[in-house]
């Protein structure tokens, strides 16, 4: 039996929020997170001593070009004209690199989705640095792991009128 | 015999409407348009059987995903900060449905064109979801056709300016 | 109450089509369709006199490109190595435009989403092209319409071994 | 005082691994990810009470859709004629949703990067649909995380050949 | 020995440019350079006689959506929108063909990578639609050249307050 | 007066080369071009000094991004399955950089669009990352130029059979 038509539009409904009413404030939001790999891979990328060159570095410019083209990749995200994207990347420890995004606009939503695709798209460009080295006899990846994506802050600021 | 430099240049012509001197008001745009099927395949999506899964939730996912890159796929269009995206499916008899999307933004030029290009995305997503039972023996769509892409209505207002 | 484990897979499925044991064969797919104008706005893109510039070149160039980026489109379409596409516009009668596009490829499985994909595409073209001549004093389309895309023939043939 | 030409170009490095030479196998590439959210978001998840409309169907269409635009976002990733991606979610425990995603090619390098491109915008898809459940009064994130993202299987089989 | 955290921040850093803070403006920057072809192949696109159709309105879509999509091919740019993109294109001498891009915006920051990214496309997109001319008997280029890509003029006014 | 049917049809001619019955081959090709920049941007950038990061990495970075797009940036040229992208900086003098490109490729159609967009991006980026040394107190930028974009070489070899 087929269902009725009430309960096919609440399986299929799919709606961004509507933000058309909402004023435009200055947004931030912070996300991090870490990318655990062997000891020898994280001497490697310290060394600078990487075969595909140093991931670090590339991670950021994944991570910027990611920032940008979130509303095309997460289905319900609003485009939203990005003031700035910063990555940084750490050595947490002798085993794990940390990537924290900074994204910043004025907008009528949030960008935390920006800077978190921004922190993913980071953290997978790292790990594509250094597939030889991750990989067992069996080209499995038995150690390497992406752990705890977090939203580690969001900032919403009136802005000031200029007076021209 | 070549063209003179001026019929060159009309022949060539390929330019955008300048909008810089335009002030920004808030719009709205809904296109329509349905596509056509068998019988058979319409009762398959009521009973949630096509195996590719359902064309009604990928579709609206795909209209919405294909508004926010309309000013990269249609070569003069405006890249617009669009504030929402609507996409309805409906049945509108038991060889057809419809696809009505709704799109919201605060600009100086108007948002048809990212509704026709949802409304179509959203169309043409469908087809591929059912596509194997809309084939005949020889792989040919006999009866399959997406028809009557119109924009229903589309509104301007001032905004209202705000008292900070 | 929720849904079973089973209810929840059943309405959640999305799933391409796997075509990894399928051989390579020559696909060829032909997509056709139509845009209604005014009579006065099929004389003006006769004439070459478009403001905008010529809808039928534009609408090429916008239809091949779209017919490259269906598998980023469409959700469940696969990524093929076209080689080629072609795109026909021609004066149907004194208020119509039909759009024709033709893809090839070698791949395990057809290019008709490609064609449809790039009709569609050429259409929404000419229709932003020529947007200030069907507007009426409300900014409405009243009679503007894309009708009548379909899939007019596919072909797959065996690839002929070459000897080398 | 500056680097040395040696130096410069040492640090300066990035390139792409040459798969030139490289013969086309079946490839096969799991990988998997967890999201977790309060007890309360999953529950209505279950119930399909989420306004902006089901996380798993949503996250499907878009994993799929990433892992088709990996090489595009991954900077040192080949572009690849993927033949398969599948992404299943599943409910891990009260307060866990798992995200698992199997990408198929026949090609000179393996998928494990589209699988996690995959899984890791799947992952990114559901926080965004659940985002107003998961906000606290102050907006901020305390107990959302994406975590645990790895490669499961990689597997690698040579084309047998067909006799034509 | 690795490098210390200090040494390693400086080699690794990629920061946009943060416009949080600046007001909009209105922005217009004009790019320019040229293509450097065989006498012949210049007399072919003045006949309109190149086989795969006329270069020049080719080149000027392919321009138009180019700017559009700057901000995802060059690093470190910022989303803008974009209000007008022209793209002309001039015969310079009976070898040289020159195409000139003027791109608008209102906005924090200036367009001229907009305006370079545009013009750089259009000649690419000249010199493909010409290669057939071009070579020679080997295959090679030995004269073709794209030269002297320069941003013409820069231009920054503050923006009117309009009285609603 | 209109134009004739053929000679519209002449006009608006946009073809694709067709390649479905050409057999895939091994291809290389390599490009270069050069961007001039006042000497002091030249020592800063040996330096390691530029504020927005490293500009030959960054250039890298981009250049391997864009190859990969090149089909959806230039209008006519075929999705191609490149197999390697290397993008090599040097210092040509103490005013300018060289970019040179080389890609690969198996495919029925040459990489030389592939390679020509690589390094026309990578220039892109490099001025894009220097902005601020080469503008002048007006903004204006009196000396900077990209210069001399060639196709050093292009290779076209029969694929050995692999006996299995």
């Amino acid at each position: 039996m087929g269902k009725t038509k009430q309960e096919l539009e609440e399986v299929n409904k799919v709606s961004m929020v509507d933000i058309s009413g909402k004023p435009e404030t200055f947004r931030e939001a912070t996300a991090t997170g870490t990318i655990r790999l062997k000891a020898e891979t994280v001497k490697l990328i310290k060394e600078g001593k990487i075969a595909k060159g140093d991931p670090v570095h590339t991670a950021k410019v994944a991570g910027i070009l990611a920032a940008k083209r979130t509303s095309t990749i997460i289905p319900l995200c609003h485009p939203l004209p990005l003031t700035n994207v910063e990555v940084d990347v750490t050595f947490e420890d002798n085993k794990t690199l940390r990537v924290t995004v900074k994204v910043k606009t004025k907008a009528a939503t949030g960008v935390e989705m920006e800077a978190l695709t921004a922190a993913s798209t980071s953290l997978l460009t790292i790990w594509d640095m250094v597939k030889q080295y991750e990989k067992d006899a069996e080209g499995q990846y038995p150690s390497t792991a992406i752990e705890n994506i977090r939203v580690v802050k969001k900032i919403k600021k009136q802005l000031r009128r200029r007076i021209p």
